[in-house]
């Protein structure tokens, strides 16, 4: 059976990679169509669906979709994900809006596609979250988790293509001597890094730190599993990298470690020190499988202890991937 | 007193970082003499102590120097550092040659300038080590260290001008659509990060890596605390940055370590997030202080547990300015 699929945001940097997404993987559509503002209405843009002119995402007629994947914001989320639900269409949302909400499941299909239960909305979650998940679960379900340490190197992509565009044009000002501005991000990214990603909570972490401890414990299942993490956005494209340090309820041993990871769904381990091979956003760019190397015995936690490098395509298994994955689950089950 | 001061590997990275901090901090220096290797030398640098004929390291004659320091090589540093002090000449090494050497000082002057003792050859820390030890040492003394973790941000001024150089050269590359090449790193740099620098140990961890185990609990004066340590390259000039969580032996107060950091030697806290104000490379550059921000009640080990973000010029604390700071200790308490 093939579906009626809608993309509501398909000019922005995710909904774009949800039309390859959808493509590559050979999701069956019966008809793809595209949403965005009312500024790009009337536009037409070339897919390997065919060329497509761009819908006003106001006017939408949900009855028409039979899923939507919501990639506008939070607050577009917030008002329409229900509108669209009502009218019988699955929604796969890739904003914060619900994801927080019990009602609604936050799901990666390589470990919780179960709790999509009877729900027609599901949240799609924080790119950060994602990456690191899909080998956290692993040692969870193996080891146990007890403590979560994590400190990330996020790339320009998560402020979508603006994001990108400014660390480019940025860094040709700065090469050549003229002066570099930012827009996108509340400082200049060009050869710099910076601390602070979202906005600060009254804890003095920001929100996007907070989602990672917050939607990890929802996916895993679990309430109040320790995880504190860093987010710091880097000078890079796509590609946001994670170290991750743990300390797990039994012993926990490297290669172990190693030979679960060698065969989970979603990784591709990169951990051949001798031949300089570990995960880099270089080789992680537009992959499905999220790179996962040095994992070795961390110092701190002895044998409890465990710490290892991620890399993930924010726009892929961070955003696009996981979207369209939750959606081939929904066909399988539900529709 | 002015002293007939010698740097042994002046045209490097450090080398120039040095000239440069001893005119700024009017360093007494009766005679500067710069020294390379063979190919350099003859040559002449403009310095703030005049134009200077760039003699040939091998042929120097320690006896004509008081203090030398060395910044060209660990294993240049290993053959000739107890030739100069048989000579009577106090040295100041930059290299890791003689930091493991229970009979060598290690010392940053704010921490532990005692350890100096009769000792005539002193080393000078790791940058990360160093960057990192400023703020960690305050949390010891009042609280206790208990377990140390830390995830870095480290600048290509790590490998020297070379590094730098390679990371403008191939960014343009990169920008302009040509071939990316690399020489001074494993893997390209541009828009890229490399989760390896100095060689791979038998435990798994990275000689950078381990270096801050070793160094710290030596310039500390403890044998066994307990530091991990991820160390990672990025696409910055020459700022390392650091994100550290702590657990300590007493129950840690954010705001009590805010005030400590604010009066403490070395650290210039940046830490208003309502402002936009934490610890970044643009901002962290030549400056002779380690930034210190995002000082936060750390989520996994309760009240024991601090978080917080540390950038420091890689060059300077890391570097130049730790050895001036040595130097400076060596003229009021011996010379």
């Amino acid at each position: 059976m093939n579906l009626r699929i809608g993309i509501m945001g398909a000019t922005g940097a995710v909904g774009k990679e949800i039309i390859e997404v959808l493509q590559d993987r050979s999701f069956p559509v019966e008809r793809l169509r595209l949403y965005a503002s009312a500024r790009s209405a009337g536009k037409s843009m070339d897919t390997p669906f065919g060329n497509i002119i761009i819908e006003d995402a106001e006017n939408a007629d949900y009855s028409e979709l039979d899923i939507a994947f919501f990639a506008i914001s939070g607050s577009w989320s917030q008002a329409n994900a229900r509108k669209a639900t009502n009218d019988g269409c699955f929604v796969i949302d890739n904003s914060s809006a619900f994801r927080y909400d019990d009602a609604v499941p936050l799901v990666i299909p390589e470990i919780n596609s179960d709790a999509i239960g009877d729900s027609k909305l599901i949240a799609n979650p924080n790119c950060t979250t994602a990456i690191a998940a899909i080998p956290l679960y692993e040692i969870h379900k193996a080891y146990g988790l007890k403590k979560v340490i994590i400190s990330t190197y996020q790339a320009t992509s998560g402020a979508g293509a603006a994001g990108m565009n400014e660390l480019s044009e940025q860094t040709k000002n700065y090469l050549e001597g003229r002066q570099v501005i930012n827009e996108a991000f509340a400082h200049p990214i060009p050869f710099n890094l910076i601390p602070h990603i979202d906005s600060f909570q009254d804890n003095e972490y920001t929100r996007e730190e907070m989602k990672v401890v917050w939607e990890t414990n929802k996916i895993f299942g679990e309430k109040d599993m320790p995880i504190s993490c860093t987010c710091v956005r880097i000078p890079t494209m796509r590609v946001h990298a994670e170290s991750i340090v743990v300390e797990t309820e039994k012993p926990i041993d490297a290669v172990d470690v190693r030979k679960r990871f060698e065969v989970a769904k979603g990784i591709m381990v990169k951990d051949d020190i001798e031949n300089d091979i570990y995960p880099m956003p270089i080789t992680a760019t537009k992959k499905y499988d999220v790179e996962v190397g040095r994992i070795r015995q961390n110092l701190v936690f002895g044998d409890h202890g465990l710490e290892f490098f991620v890399c993930g395509d924010q726009l892929l298994k961070g955003a696009a991937l996981n979207a369209v994955q939750i959606a081939e689950v929904l066909k399988n089950k539900k529709l």
